[in-house]
């Protein structure tokens, strides 16, 4: 078993073109010999958000917490805590800040993604 | 984008031997077709656990609330919000609600397993 918080991991800046104001923690991934996918999260500060692309993996994304929205080819979807979101692969997509405070979401992706 | 509720999602009960009021919400899986990993959502009522079980495919856990303990060959382990956890291939486990409250944890697990 390989443990811990949240928290006592390093929040990286996300430094991607068009990201504002997104860090990072890679909670569980090669570190812990994550053998089929990588457990990630993101941190959005009020007014940030991640870039608009799109890449051959799917996301899946659990909101823990802060209000924004998903905008996607489908439109502009809010979200809020407890909402879980599968982006598919290909498809482009956006996390928005439109709070007041963080918005902190859990990002899953295959193993093998970059 | 596929996208709900975790709260809207059928909380089934877990009828696996040796789980104890323990139910499941299958929250990104085949019905998103998910393409690789599949998440849910367990909750644990006090006094509850899951089955201390074994199988070839690893977990990635990240606890949501309430307070409980993984057994493992490594010991008890306590854990609590924000805590997250890989289980890898074929080591037992067990996860026990020690709280008073319900113990909620995502549990992700590859596409293919059963």
């Amino acid at each position: 078993m390989k443990i811990q918080a949240a928290e006592t991991v390093e929040a990286k800046p996300v430094r991607i073109d068009g990201a504002a104001e997104v860090t990072m923690r890679l909670l569980i991934g090669p570190a812990q010999d994550a053998p089929t996918f990588n457990m990630r999260l993101f941190e959005v500060a009020p007014g940030g958000h991640t870039p608009c692309h799109s890449h051959d993996w799917e996301h899946e994304v659990y909101v823990l917490g802060g209000a924004g929205e998903v905008r996607s080819p489908d439109g502009q979807v809010p979200i809020a805590a407890s909402d879980c979101v599968l982006i598919p692969p290909n498809e482009e997509h956006q996390f928005v800040n439109t709070g007041d405070e963080t918005l902190k979401f859990l990002c899953l992706v295959p193993r093998d993604s970059r």
